[in-house]
C-alpha cells in the first residue's frame, strides 16, 4: 500500500513534476497523475488506436492548441467532436477571435452583438465570414457524401498555415466524426445553402461503418472523453460488441447519479463490454480547461 | 416582496398542492413551483409552439409515461431527443423491460448479460428483437429520406396499442427529431443492414429546414430542456435568428461553470437571441426523474 | 429482479402515491422512494434512536414546518444542526420573516438592507430584535453551562405558541446539539454580551459526552443527514466505536470525489464502523428542499 | 476586451507559466489564473490580514505542505480549519501515515482496520498514539481556556522538527481557530479524558472575540476559502459588520443552487457586507487538491 506524500511546491516547479507528485496525493489530484500515466501508455503503444471524444466548448475556452499538438504528435487516431467545437475552430481559422469576460449582462451583450459561452464571448458578426466561406467554397463542399468528408474538405480548404484542429486533422489524415453536426453553426451554414436552393447530399449513417470497423479491428483501444455528450456516446457505441477498450480517461464534471451517459463512470462500460475487464482507466472529475494542460504536459 | 411560507405537509396532500406550496419556499423547491406555472402558461397559450429537448436515459428510468401523456394532451409540439431514448422506447414497445438494481458489479453484470445505466439494467439480449424488427420491416424503413421520417415510420409500424413515445408521437403527428440518431441502438441496427449490403439513404441535414422553419414562423415559443446535450442544442440552434423563446424550463444537474451547453443557464441564451429579453423562464437544478413528476402533475 | 415501472401521473395524485411509484422508477426517483421506506422503518422501530443532522439554510428556505412536524410526531430523537438554522428559526419566532427573490443585485441589496441566501432574503434589521432578546433574557441564558442547555433555554423562553424548531424541541424534550454555534447570529449575540463585559461560561466539550453516550447505548440507530457539514460529522463522530447505525438517509448535492465529509456516501462509514455492515441506507443526491417534502410525506 | 489565447504547452513548462497562460483562457482555467493574481496581491499588501478557511480533508489528501509553506512564508495571518484536518495533521506529526487506494470494499476495509476518506486510507490504530499523546500531555493541555489555546498547546508540544500545520502555526504565532473541534478525533480524545474523570474547561465563545476584533480592526482583509463548511462560515461571520473583505478566493465544488453557505458564491457576501463592493475576488469551482498547487505556485 502506497503512502500519501504531501505535494511540495518548489520555485519554478515544472508541470510534469507537479503531476508526478499528484500521483501520490489524494482525491482529484491523484486522478490527474493517474490520467497522465494512462495517456502516456496509450500514446506509446504502437498497436493502440486512440479515440478522443471532445465535447464542451473547448475551442472557445482556449484548449485548441493542446488538441492540435496531440494530433500533430500522432497521439490521437480518431477525433469525435461536437459541431460547436468545429464551428468555433473554423471561426478562428477564418480570422475571428473569442474574448474574455468575467461579469456579464446578457441583454446588454445581445444589444452589442456578443454571444456568450459562460465567461467567453464571440462577436455575432462572425457568421458573415462563415457565410462567405460556405458560399465561396460550395462547389467543393457539396461533393462530400458523408459528414467526415465534409469536415475533411473544410480542413483541406483552410490555408496551409492555419492553426486549427480542422487543418491539423486534414494534414495528418486524422478522421473527424461529428454525428450531430447539424446542431451547430456549420450546420446552419449548410442549411442556409439548402434553403437557397443549393444541393448537397450527406448521408447520416455512412460514418458509422468506418468508426465501427476501426473499433472492431484495432488490436488495442484507448479512449479519452472530454465532457461526455454525443462524442463520448458515439465512440462508446462503436466499442460495443468489440473487444472493449484497454485504456480509458474521462474528464467531466457531470455526476453519475443523474443516469446520463455524460456522467456515467467508465466502469459502467464494463457491463456493456465497451471497456475491458482488465482495462486501465480513470475518471477525472474536473473542469477540462484545468485538467487538460496538466494531463497532457510532457 | 413575497414572504417565504414554510411547506406544511398534511395527510394525503396532493402533488399539485405540494408544488403550489413550493412556489413560496426557497432554493430548488421554489423553482419547481415556478416551472410548474411556466409549463401551464406555455401549454395553455394557443399560439405557443412547445419544443421539448429530452436527453438523459429518461425511458429506462421510468419517465416515458409522463412524456407520453404530455404528448397525448397536446402539450408538446416538437420533440427532440437522443437515439438512446428512442432505442429504449422501442425496446419496451417490442416487449422487453428494464430492471432495477441498487448495487452492482459491472464485470458480473457483463457475464450475466446485463447492460447497466446507473441503477437500471437492460438485458443484452434485447438486441435480438431489435434486429428482427429492423430486418422484417426494412422495406418500409428504407423508404425514409430523413431522420424524422425514419423515426415516424418506426412509430407507424408499432402496434396500435403500443404504449410508447414513438407510437404516441406518430399517432398525434408530433415530429421527433434526433440529430445524433447514429449514436444509439437504432443507429447500430441501420448500420447492420448497411453492413450486410442493404441500402438506405438518410439525409443528415434535411430535418434542419423543418425545425428552423417552425422556430422562425411560430408566433410564440416555449422550450423545455430535460438534460441538455444534443436535443437542447438542436432546439437552441433553431431559435437563433428567430424572435427568441417566450417561455423556458430547463432541468439539469450540470453546472454552468464548465462552459458546456448542457449546463448553460437559459439566461445565457439571451445574448444569442435564443431567449427573449422578457421571457419567463427557470433553471431547475435537479435530477429530472424527481423534478418531472412534480412539474407536470395537474 | 424487479421491473422498472413508468411513473403514471393521474389527476389529483397524492404525494405518497407518487413516492410509492418512484420506488419502481430509476435514478434519483427510486432513491426518494427508498428513502421514504427507510424513514418509515426507523421511525416505527421502538428501540431505534433517530439522529438528524440538519445543515444548509433549511429554515430560510421554508423547510422548518417539516422538521417541526417530525419532532412533534416523535420521529426524531436527537437534532444536530447549524447555528444558522437556529438563528433563522429564532428570527422567525421573534416575528420577522424571510422573503423571496428570483433575481438579485447584491450591492443594491446591501444598500437596501437585505442579506441574501441564494433566492431568499432577510432584512438586516432582524438583528435588532435578536439583540433585544438576548439583552432582556440574559439572566436566564447565562446560567447555561453547555451549548445544548443554552439552546434549550432559548426554546423555553419563546412563547408557548411559537411555531419554531427551538420551541418544539424544548416542548418535546428533544436535545439540540450545535457544535459550531459560534459561527452564527446567535453566536454573535453571545459575543456581543461578552464584549460588553457580561459573563457566560459555556463548555465546548460537554455536549459530546451526552451524544456519545446516546450513540453507544442505543440498541438501534437511524441517521438522517440533510446537507452534511458539522451536523453530519458530529453524529458520525459519535457513532464511531459504537455498534454502528442500522438505518441511514443522506440528502445532499455534494459529490464524493472531492473527499469532504459532506459529500461522502454513507457506505464510506462502514469502513469506520459508523454504519453497520447490514444497514439499510440510501444516498439521495437532490436539493433538500425538493427531497424533504417527498420523503417525509405520509 | 481581451482575447482568449489558446494555452500552449511546451516541453518543461513551469507551473507558473501555465497559470499565467490560464489567465487568458476561458472557463475554470481563467479562474485559476485570476485566483493566482489575487493571492499574490493579498499576500504582498502589508496591511492586509489574510484569513484562510480550510475545510475538506486536505491533510489526508497530501495538501499539508502547501499550507505549511504558505504559513512559513507569512502569507496567512489567521487559519480557521476543521477538527478533522487538525486531527489528521497531528496523526502524521505523531508518526503515522495516510495511504492510497484506488478501489475499495468498505466492509473489507473495516475488517482490516482501515478507515476510508474517498481514495485515502488511514489505519484505525492511529488512535492509540493519539490517546497516548493526550494522556501524557494532559497536564499541559488542560490549562487551555479556549480552543485556540488548546490547539496552540498541541503545536507547542510537538517536536521542533515536526513538519505539521500545527507546529508551523505555533512557531509562527499564527492563530488556529476551530469552532467545531468537538466533531473530530481530537474532540474524541478530550472527551475520553473527561469521561475518565479528568477536568478541562474550554470556553466555547472566547475565540470569537479575538477573530472578530481582528476582522474589525484590520485595515484590509483577504479571504481564502477552501471547501466551505464551518471554517468559511466562521470567517464570514467575523467579517459581518466589519468594513468587508478586499480580496477573496473561494475553491469549492459545491453549487450555489442548494442554498448552503459552502456553495454560496463570494458575491453573495456583498449583500451582507462581508465582501466590499469593489473587492477583487474569484470563485474557483474545482477539486481543491488540483487547484491549490496551481494557485499557490510561485
Amino acid at each position: 500500500m502506497n503512502e500519501i506524500k504531501p505535494i511540495k511546491l518548489k520555485q519554478d516547479i515544472k508541470v510534469t513534476e507537479l503531476v508526478e507528485q499528484m500521483k501520490n496525493a489524494g482525491f482529484g489530484a491523484r486522478k490527474i497523475g493517474i490520467a497522465s500515466d494512462i495517456a502516456k501508455k496509450m500514446f506509446s503503444e504502437k498497436n493502440c488506436t486512440v479515440f478522443m471524444g471532445l465535447a464542451g466548448a473547448m475551442v472557445p475556452a482556449g484548449m485548441k492548441q493542446i488538441i492540435i499538438d496531440l494530433i500533430d504528435n500522432k497521439n490521437i487516431d480518431i477525433l469525435v467532436t461536437t459541431g460547436a467545437n468545429l464551428t468555433h475552430d473554423l471561426i478562428e481559422a477564418l480570422g475571428d477571435k473569442h474574448y474574455q469576460c468575467n461579469t456579464w449582462n446578457d441583454e446588454e451583450l445581445h444589444q452589442k452583438g456578443y454571444d456568450r459561452i459562460y465567461n467567453v464571448l464571440m462577436k455575432n458578426e462572425v457568421y458573415e465570414k462563415l457565410e462567405n466561406f460556405f458560399e465561396q467554397n460550395w462547389e467543393q463542399l457539396n461533393k462530400s457524401k458523408n459528414i467526415k468528408e465534409l469536415i475533411e474538405t473544410i480542413g483541406n480548404l483552410l490555408p496551409e498555415n492555419s492553426n486549427s484542429v480542422l487543418k491539423t486533422c486534414s494534414k495528418n489524415k486524422i478522421p473527424i466524426y461529428c454525428p450531430a453536426l447539424t446542431d451547430s453553426g456549420i450546420g446552419l451554414m449548410i442549411w442556409g445553402r439548402i434553403a437557397s436552393g443549393k444541393k448537397i447530399s450527406i448521408d447520416a449513417f455512412e460514418d458509422m461503418k468506418e468508426i465501427i470497423d476501426t473499433a472492431w479491428t484495432s488490436e488495442k483501444k484507448g479512449i479519452i472523453y472530454i465532457g461526455g455528450g454525443t462524442p463520448k456516446n458515439f465512440i462508446q457505441q462503436s466499442l460495443q460488441f468489440s473487444s472493449g477498450a484497454n485504456y480509458g480517461i474521462q474528464i467531466t464534471t457531470d455526476s453519475a447519479e443523474g443516469g446520463g451517459s455524460s456522467g456515467a463512470p467508465l466502469e459502467e462500460g464494463k457491463s456493456w463490454g465497451k471497456l475491458k475487464t482488465n482495462a486501465e482507466f480513470v475518471d477525472v472529475k474536473c473542469d477540462a480547461t484545468i485538467a487538460l494542460p496538466l494531463i497532457f504536459s510532457t
